[in-house]
């Protein structure tokens, strides 16, 4: 009735684009205690981190740290987010075997968090790639604000769609496709992806969502409808976006996983797990994220429909 | 690509499944000023009151007062919810041309609800139908905890659809589906809704939704594919539920007529209007209600891509 997939992948960011919008710093310690939940909980992909300034954000400073002590497995990917040349050579040097490389489609949004023209970002890229490439990293090429931005507004498709074949002439092994704002409706979702979709040729495409406008999971309904088997969350449904002042973050791991789990779709993931770490991020940090699982799944006195798969 | 309408109705339930559960009672002039409010922002259809017991529901003791106070129009359906049979005399007494009978599909529910085993719950439902039908009034029959129950779990579909059956044997002019607790998703809504879309053989059939699990849009977008065309929602997503601590309510009335805009889809509805009504609704009941659009809508420093229709 609706054109569903079997299964489906989902990575978990919380690590980094939930904790990097947090005030409160969480030390790596307890990131790692994080992540092997995560592991525990059957994720199979997790970002740790992201190799950026430190200064500008703090909350990530310990990235080579965080990447250190991460538990050697061969069926988890580890993944981290660069941003320019010198963030992919602190990855390479980390030991990683995957990062993600990410750029804007929007101009007014890349000047503002890379301080680059577009012109100037993709030749980055480039760099970025030639770096991984010549180090034998996997590399997951990323266009952000894909759907829009909340400095332009619109983001013509097509944009995005000559970002892609660019990232894929470049050899990229996958390719996100950021919703950075959550400005993506079901719509939009559909028609972008099916066309990314069809670009990739087989190669992953990752759907990275953010709730903002409460529409996350009715766009992951619509892409995997139009073949996504891919998706970005972070536990809890922590993170933010620092252009909107109390805005909600990504979609929440658990509220995927329990949805996709209930239509019968599989992930491998143990969503009650994941809901222990973010219920007690929650005490640690004093507010409610804005995910709605993690609460509900550590009720014992109402029925959820749940089958952990 | 995805099938979807071209235009949706929206009834605004918040003045009676908003309201209801909120500690702070809101008196009858300040409810039909919200009611000016929803019918200037283009509803057609709004959701005044419940004929309850005053008693139990004190938020909604003033039904008679409100439903008196309605701005006539001819273009605008006003309808009340109605448990039982001196609840039905009270909105014929008030002079409704329109109302909904409401039935549990699940035994529990029913009798903490109503205190009625589910045969018990159907003659009652035979003689509302009765009192409305003497008297002129146009019924939407609804039924609750249509995909689920917090007390029994799973309902099967075969006995929604015998209730439904049921309904329209009795001569209903429309049908409601309740996900009273948040707990369809969006495979359980194409499954069910498809066969009673096809059942109603063209009577409306109204999807009301809530939020608890986050899954509200997305199983709105599995609902129009399926064909229908008819959705409850709140201002603001106001509401609860009284059986899950801090549950979040309806889907929100903004987020909803938002995301069908950016699809191209009409609603008629003017959803900064409504967000004027819950942000200072927010204010009066001090707490963030669970509905995303209504605060962004009051943003100018940032973009929205929203079409009003």
């Amino acid at each position: 009735m609706l054109n569903l997939p079997e299964t489906v992948v989902i990575e978990d960011q919380g690590l980094r684009d939930g904790l990097q919008s947090e005030p409160k710093i969480v030390p790596p310690e307890k990131k790692l205690e994080i992540m092997r939940a995560l592991v525990d909980a059957g994720l199979k992909r997790i970002q740790l981190t992201s190799f950026v300034n430190p200064k500008l954000v703090p909350q990530l400073a310990d990235a080579e740290q965080v990447c250190a002590g991460r538990l050697r497995r061969n069926d988890v990917i580890y993944s981290a987010l660069v941003l320019n040349a010198r963030g992919m050579q602190r990855a390479v040097d980390a030991g990683l075997s995957h990062v993600e490389a990410s750029i804007s489609a929007s101009e007014t949004h890349s000047r503002r968090n890379v301080n680059a023209s577009l012109p100037e970002a993709r030749r980055g890229f480039t760099e970025m790639v030639q770096i991984a490439t010549a180090n034998g990293l996997r590399v997951r090429g990323g266009v952000q604000c894909a759907f829009g931005c909340r400095f332009e507004g619109l983001i013509q498709p097509q944009a995005v769609i000559d970002m892609v074949k660019a990232h894929l002439d470049q050899h990229v092994d996958e390719i996100a496709l950021a919703d950075t704002t959550g400005m993506a409706d079901p719509r939009s979702i559909a028609e972008l992806c099916s066309t990314v979709v069809a670009m990739a040729a087989g190669r992953p495409v990752f759907l990275h969502l953010h709730d903002t406008e409460g529409k996350g999971l009715a766009n992951v309904l619509a892409a995997m409808q139009v073949g996504i088997r891919h998706f970005d969350t972070t536990f809890g449904g922590t993170g933010g976006c620092p252009f909107i002042q109390g805005a909600t973050g990504n979609i929440s791991t658990e509220d995927l996983v329990v949805m996709l789990h209930q239509m019968g779709i599989r992930t491998g993931i143990d969503a009650e797990k994941i809901a222990m770490v973010s219920r007690s991020l929650e005490v640690e940090f004093g507010r409610r994220f804005s995910g709605r699982m993690h609460r509900l799944l550590g009720r014992t006195d109402i029925q959820i429909l749940h089958t952990p798969l």
